[in-house]
């Protein structure tokens, strides 16, 4: 939108996203500045209601500098957002050539080029705000970073794929521009354009089914090893990623579109299970080893478990690069989930219990919701 | 040895026999009966001097009762072990089919059944005891059954295969047979009994430049899933472990036998590293999972890791179906390793650090010491 500063025009936008969980996990890239994924992947998006980012991007005629605050504090902007923002800074001066007489009818859909004659020079700044604590497992980058690809076209006005705006900012940003759960295909096709996330149609009927809860460990340590630079050191070490990545992942995809158009629920829980044990046994079998999983994970792991083996609906868990759990339940489990997490520390008896030091609720979710 | 009681002859044997723990590991058998593992494994004997079960075998002519007797206690027969005095009794009765001349010349050779007529009825009573306790994560049944064989065929003086008799006791105990690093070959062919283990004669190097301790934490619970029962579960579900078992422990095997050729000290610990990761990788890849290493486990391997970037000698570590980890360490690292291991606190900030609860101190052996 367009506001009036010092006399000179300024224009923002902002969006309000929620992260997506990888259920079908990727983990390594065949190409690292394109971000094309050594395997197909799929995410949930979580509910924009209850856990999200908001993030507002503005042009600035003060100055030609960015800036990147998050949570009020003032971020080092990475090459990847520079790139971001070069890509908006080619567009607009590509959209200068367009012949003007073009957008005569619906002058609003001008580019900006043609509307702001310097705004290639304006200073952008973003401000993102998450609504959970970093740390707490949650990548708040990703969603983050999706909104800030939908700022980013908002403003432009050009045909540039957001898809592509926020796959390039990071993997899985751009599965956060969906709602339900959502596909990020793998090509190794030089056409890197053709690699775009998109809904799987079939899994809407599990929104309505499905609570998710996080579980954090705070006392867990850092990171040894990024994920970026864990992902290389599986794919140069480990040899049961070559399994997994030519073969199993591709069969944990068709078998959980299969399970989504039969809705079978048990089904799907029992993939996205089996997909998260075997990302974390190809980390497992990198040299040195990446251990993401502590204690705390594997009381949460044993105690799902234990509650599937009577449960009619079992609950589905899912770990990504750290400790924290996403657990995923059915609605007609959760009074009796509920009370067999708070009794949990009975299962436990030699090993001390490890409280889950934090819980988010949610469900799943619509996608990103324009605050313009 | 003969002995009198109650003017009735009694006779015993006794062995002195190490746990070999295994270095490439197998998981899982193509023959449950006759333990035919999935894949060739190889394991380093320790040294009896410091750890040890003595295992006396005795024919009791008071009773027709066998009984079993660990560190002490009364403790119930497995059907393996009934196996074994099935075998042993079949034996006797065999040999008593031999003709006598054939043993004119050295009745000391003598099959037991020409020596005592109706031995076959005798009461058979083992005895073990171990120098290090149980839950300790030192398989002791391995050097008490590959002991059992051992006293079994001194006894029986038949030609019967000891490698045969121990394997069928279990696995891991034919590979304590020998001394350095054992060898137990994969056969899938009817002929089981080729699948027998024999001592790497280019590991013999190894012996006099590895020191061994074993750390423990006795904090861990009680295993949630048998051994037995997980190696069942693992090929079962487990898609990884396809291409453990068909192609990387071969790998490994190989590799670890050129290294052991070229005498690379530092290839042997890395392939050791990468081959219990490996295992450990295809328990997480099972459904449910086998979670065998905890945050002790995990401490260890981050631990070794650290001290491996800085050191001429790298040292190794495996694990076995549980927390406790076995390291493997060059004796000109020794002193520099134990006073890492000492100040190891201060590698973990944030975590609590779990100091071993117990340590044992060995070296690689050289098998079984006949105590007849």
């Amino acid at each position: 939108m367009f506001t009036q500063l010092n006399k000179k025009l300024t224009l923002s936008s902002s969006f309000k996203t929620a992260p997506n969980i990888g259920l079908i996990k990727y983990w390594g890239k065949w190409n690292e500045r394109e971000i094309i994924p050594l395997n197909t992947n799929i995410g949930v998006t979580l509910n924009p209601k209850d856990i999200f980012t908001t993030t507002t991007l503005t042009l600035n005629p003060e100055t030609d500098k960015n800036q990147l605050l998050i949570n009020g504090k003032d971020f080092h902007i990475s090459n990847r957002i520079e790139r971001l923002f070069g890509i908006f800074r080619e567009q607009i001066l590509q959209s200068k050539q367009f012949a003007s007489n073009k957008y005569k009818n619906s002058p609003s859909d001008k580019p900006l080029g043609q509307v702001i004659p310097d705004i290639e020079k304006y200073g952008i700044r973003v401000e993102s705000n998450n609504s959970f604590p970093t740390g707490s497992g949650l990548a708040s980058s990703s969603s983050g970073l999706s909104a800030l690809a939908l700022c980013l076209q908002d403003i432009l006005k050009t045909d540039i794929d957001v898809r592509y705006l926020s796959r390039i900012g990071s993997g899985s940003a751009c599965r956060c521009l969906y709602g339900n759960l959502v596909l990020f295909p793998e090509t190794i096709s030089l056409e890197s354009k053709r690699c775009l996330p998109y809904e799987v149609q079939s899994s809407k009927w599990l929104k309505d089914k499905v609570s998710i809860v996080i579980l954090t460990d705070t006392h867990q340590g850092q990171k040894d090893v990024l994920s970026k630079d864990g992902m290389k050191l599986t794919w140069e070490t480990s040899k049961l990623i070559q399994g997994r990545v030519r073969q199993y992942v591709e069969q944990h995809i068709t078998e959980l579109q299969s399970a989504l158009e039969k809705q079978d629920f048990n089904k799907v829980m029992e993939i996205i299970i089996k997909d998260s044990n075997q990302f974390h046994a190809t980390c497992m079998d990198t040299y040195p080893p990446l251990l993401y999983l502590n204690d705390f994970s594997r009381q949460i792991i044993k105690m799902v478990h234990i509650f599937n083996r009577n449960a009619k609906h079992i609950v589905g868990y899912t770990f990504d690069a750290g400790a924290h759990a996403v657990l995923l339940i059915h609605n007609d489990e959760l009074q009796s989930f509920k009370k067999f997490l708070s009794e949990a520390e009975n299962l436990f008896t030699k090993q001390k219990y490890i409280i889950p030091s934090q819980q988010f609720w949610t469900s799943i979710g619509e996608g990103p919701i324009n605050l313009n």
